[in-house]
This record gives C-alpha cells, sequence and structure tokens, in this order.
C-alpha cells in the first residue's frame, strides 16, 4: 500500500515537474532515500494528491510560500510546475507582483528573477529543440 | 487621479473584507492616515485592481505568504476575505494541509487555527442575526 | 496498516506530550481530522519514530525549530514533552542561551518565558496534586 | 572588571528604557539570571555602548530588525526607548512606513500597532500624572 | 502626475544607488515592467520621498530589514547606497554589529561579509580610476 | 580576563571546528575584528563553554537554528563541527528529517543538500590524504 502511494507520488510529481523534479529525485535520493520516500509518498502522493483544492490553487500556494521563505532553488522548480499546469508567464509574474507588498518588495524582487531564470532556460531549450528539428 | 485610486482601493477592499476590512482601515486611519492610504491606494486600488491573474488566485497566494509569516492577525482578516470571494472553508483548510509540508506543520497549525476562529465567529455571526430575525 | 502508523503515532504522543498533547489532538481533530491524522501518522508515527537519533535530541532539535520560527503555542507543548522525556528545566533553559546568539535574543527571551509558564504551570499542578492528596 | 560591564550595561538600558527596562530585567532574572547577565553585559554594556555609530541610529536599527522579526513585545520596549532618545511618535511612524515595502504591509501593519500601543499608555501616564498634581 | 512620481522615484534612486541602482532597474524592467514601475513610483517616489524622518535613518531601517531578512543581493546595493548618503564602512560595519545580538550573529556575519564585498568592489573601482587617470 | 575568555573561546572553535573554523575566523577578522572578538569571547568562550547541557546537544540545537533560517554557510561549518563532536553523518541527516515535517520540507532539503556537501568534501580529504601518504 505504501509501495502504490510512492509510485502515485512519482508519477504526480512527473506529471507536475517533469525532468526538473526527476533530477531533485535523483540527487536527493543519493542523500537521503528516506527524504525522497517522504517527499513522494507524503508531499506529492498524500497532500498534493487530495481532491478539496484544485492544482493549480494549489500549485499557487507553494509558490507563494516559497517567495515568503525566500527558497530560491525549490522556487525555481514549481515555478515549472506551475507552467507545466497551465498557468501562463505572465500569471506567475502577477504572483510575485501580488506578494510585493505583503511579503514586502525584496522577496518578491528574488522571486521575480528566479522566476525569470526558469522562463529564460525555457526559451533556451525551446530554441534548441526548434534547432534539433532542422 | 490619486483620490480615484484610494476610492477604487477603498470600494475593492469592502468588497472584499466587508465589515472586517472596515474595521482594519478605521483602526489603521487613527494610527497612520498615510499608511492607511497606501494600503487603500496601493495594496487595494493598484495591485490587487491588476487584471492579469484572478482574485482568488491572489487571495490564495496572499493566504500563503500570511501562513509563512505567522502573521495571524492579517490572516483572519483574508480568510474572511477568501471566504467571500467564494472559497469554501473546506478550500481554505486544504490551503493549509498544502502548506504544511512545504513551510512546515508549525505554521499550518497556526494557520488552522486562526482559519477556525473566523469560521466559528461567522457561524455565530449568522445564529446571532438569525435569532435577531425571530 | 496506515492505522497501526496512525496508532504508533498516538501512543508517542501520549507518551511524549501527555495530556497537553492529547489536548491538542483534540482540539485540531474538530479543525481538520486529516492534518491530526498526518501529525499522527506522519510526525509522530514516521518521523519521530525513526530509529537513527536519540529522542532526547530529536525533540532539542524541535524545540530549536520552534524558538526560531518564535512559535510559542507549539514551543510550550513541545518543553512539556522534553520534559517527560528527562531534560531538566535548567536544560531547556541552556538551550534557549545557545540559541540567543544564534538566532538573536529577540527570539531566545520569547523562548525562556514561554518555557518558564510551562515550569510555573508544573509547579502549580504539583502543589495541586499534593494538596488534593491530603 | 566584569561586574563594571553589568552596570555599564543596567545603566545604559534603564536610560534608555526606564521604567520598562527595569520590568523586563526583573522578569527575566527570575526565569534565567544568566540571560539577563548577558543581556546587560554583552548587548547594553558591550554592543550599545561601541562608540562608532549614534545611538539614535542604533535604535533604529534594532527596531527594524523586530519590525521584521514580528517581534511585538520587545518592539514595544524598543519604541519606548526610541522615544526616550529622542525620536518623536511620528519618526517611529515613518520607520513603519519605511519598512512597509521592503518587509511587507504585514510586518509594518503589527509594527505600527505596537507602536501606536506604546503611544497610547504614554498618553495615559502622562493624563494620570497630570491628574495626580491637581 | 504618475509619471512625475516615477521621474521622482528615478531621480531619487539614482541619487541614492547610482549605477547599482541604475543596473537593478534596467534588469528588472525587462522581468517586469510594472514591478519596476512600482520600485519607482510607489517605495522611491513615495515612501523614501516621505520628510518626516530623515535619509540616513531612513537607509539603516532599510539595511537592518534586508539583514534580518537574509536578503544578501539587495543588501549589497543598499550598502552602496549608504555610502552615498554618507555613512562610512565603519558605520556600516557598526550597524551589522548592533544587529548581532538582536537578530542573531549568523544574519550579521551574512551581513558583514556583503559589506565588505561592496567595499572591496569600491576599492577595486576606485583604484580602476586611478591607473585610468595615469 | 576577557583575553583568557577570548583564548577559550578559540580554543573551543578550534576544537569543535578544525579548519572551517580557523578560516572563517581569519576572514571575519579582515572584516571586523570586534565581531570576531564577540563571536570567540561571547559565542564559544562564553555560551558555547557554558556547563549546563552537553556539547553535543549545545551543537543539534545550533544547527536546528541555521536550517530553520535557511543559512547555508555557517550551517556547513557547524555540520563539520557536529561530525568533529562525533555524530555520524546519519545522524545529521535524521536532524534535517526530525526538521523537515516542523519547519517544512523546503528548509529540510537546504539543509540536506548543505550536509552532503560537507560529506563529499571530506570524503575527497581522506582519498587526497589517502593517496598522499601513498
Amino acid at each position: 500500500m505504501e509501495s502504490s502511494r510512492y509510485d502515485e507520488g512519482l508519477k504526480k510529481l512527473l506529471e507536475m515537474e517533469g525532468e526538473a523534479g526527476s533530477a531533485v529525485i535523483e540527487k536527493m535520493k543519493l542523500i537521503s532515500p528516506d527524504f525522497t520516500r517522504y517527499l513522494l509518498e507524503f508531499v506529492f502522493g498524500e497532500i498534493y494528491a487530495r481532491p478539496g483544492l484544485d492544482i493549480k490553487t494549489k500549485e499557487a500556494v507553494t509558490i507563494a510560500g516559497m517567495v515568503t521563505l525566500g527558497a530560491t532553488l525549490q522556487l525555481k522548480v514549481h515555478v515549472k510546475a506551475a507552467l507545466n499546469l497551465g498557468f501562463t508567464e505572465q500569471e506567475i509574474v502577477e504572483m510575485m507582483l501580488q506578494l510585493a507588498p505583503i511579503v514586502g518588495f525584496v522577496r518578491a524582487m528574488d522571486g521575480l528573477m528566479a522566476a525569470q531564470q526558469v522562463f529564460d532556460e525555457k526559451t533556451k531549450g525551446e530554441l534548441g529543440t526548434d534547432k534539433g528539428q532542422e
């Protein structure tokens, strides 16, 4: 039963975060397999899998928590997840603007710079893919 | 032009937060009329009024920021606002559950207790109104 | 299997926190049965139950996290737990002194005042019990 | 030599914070005489006593740190100290306004409410004294 | 009228932060022109422009907020601004020493290292200029 | 007497942190000799030297404070200290797992990555030493 929750969590994470999430999981597994298991079983397999709130609002809430903590690394992974879930770049920028007066321009500015890095990498990736298709 | 932004902000705040927001404004005006003006003109008249993200996601983001800071007082006002905007009590509880692993069970528990106080006051208020109508 | 983890968590919590923990659980169940379940299943049944670090060090780490966040309410419950686990009052005071230069005298002072409230309630409780036994 | 630093710290604290500081010291002595000693010897006798920055700027910096942490209790003591050092009420309000965009309106609002409580108590105290003199 | 506030804010920012501020503005404009506009119009054009507190105390308060948040990037820009406003390097170091016991040696140490980086860059810049003049 | 406290602090720091601590001290001396003196005299010579709590629990508490603040740089120095004091790598990992639900998976993940960097450097160092001995 636990293993099904693990699998469900992994599926959810890959669905949301794609390669970026997969890279985090591989990295964290080497540091602490149990932390990684809790991340998949509990955070993704249990909490993200709950039905009572739509996944996009959950992701917005997650991003806001990370901006407030000033946690750039994890924020970048979740900005990617937000894009995968259908938020536009502009909507993600708007989240940071909304947070600017609430938790301060300092945290919002860091959030915007992290988001922009994700947007830039994505554009480069797409350009790269385009080139590859030529 | 400024005064129109002030009025727009006040309208937005009353629409979202009703009496609770109005009470905060009256209280803050006595402490600092300028802080109150910035709250109405800038936070509500400018930031909340931006069109690029739906108001419910903005409010979820605001609540998440406040839970992460552990800011109980303002959180309660925005839990009321979230209810006014159409979030159900259960959805607000789900926001706290979503934040539990991200920013910790400690902040999430404080968030849940603050939300429950709002739900209880609302129920009492409604019961009171019912009684008053008899 | 889940229910056994729930039971194990509840047993752990009662063992550590006694009545204070029990009261928190009853209160939180009314707000969110699922949050309470995660608290028991995951935090107490899984994380606290891990064998790789002695329970007293785990509790010291927990207290330090709560002092740093400035989370008075939960800190008081865990000061009680620390006493139950065999830490002396003086050792708990020393934790706050250790944190004073690390996270600041401000958070350490709040931590000391919260701890003292627990020590005082305990003394009153014991006096009360003594009286009751006469 | 240590005892002279303790005395110097106590003198500094009383000079800055008056009765409010004295009350904190008496309260903290009962909880941890050593914490209180460090507060007097190190924070007031050493850090506050340093000559390289004027005392008013030091106090402004202290208040800003406390507003950012959301530490209401200690903030109130230091708002009193700031008044004793010659800052006007309006200048203290301006510090909170300055912090509003930097660390967020949420923390600034809590700071303003804490400051106002100090201003109100002071006014009552003065009125009380006036009455007493009649 | 808004555009005059924007211009006033830009003038204030350039006056305070010089090239460093200008670089931030150019970078942020590419990410979010509106965030940049709020930074200029509201933070610099409105808040910094308020007359009730001298600009040096405002800057000290801003720096203290950033040290407490652990926001290195923005802190460096504001250490430059503090130097431009007439604070000496030693006075900025003293701000960090003052914050050490309040918000902890950890944040103060990060603050000192950020400040030192600014001092070093400034020295190199001046040496560079000297060389260029030969 | 002060100089003896300084020497005692330096001895304690070198004992706990070895070369890593020594490097921090040399670096900080160039930035602020007084900050470094307080670090040695007060934090190491006074607080760490207190007898009422065993040194390993003190270090666990210190690490927990730094994880909660998200202070990677200082955390790495104290992970080294924890290893020197006899904590195993696995026990340090367990501290982060214990903190995951308390202060959030975000801070715990950063803590785990910082700890792993220390473990990796240590392994490289040991391999290097082994090689050198051939």
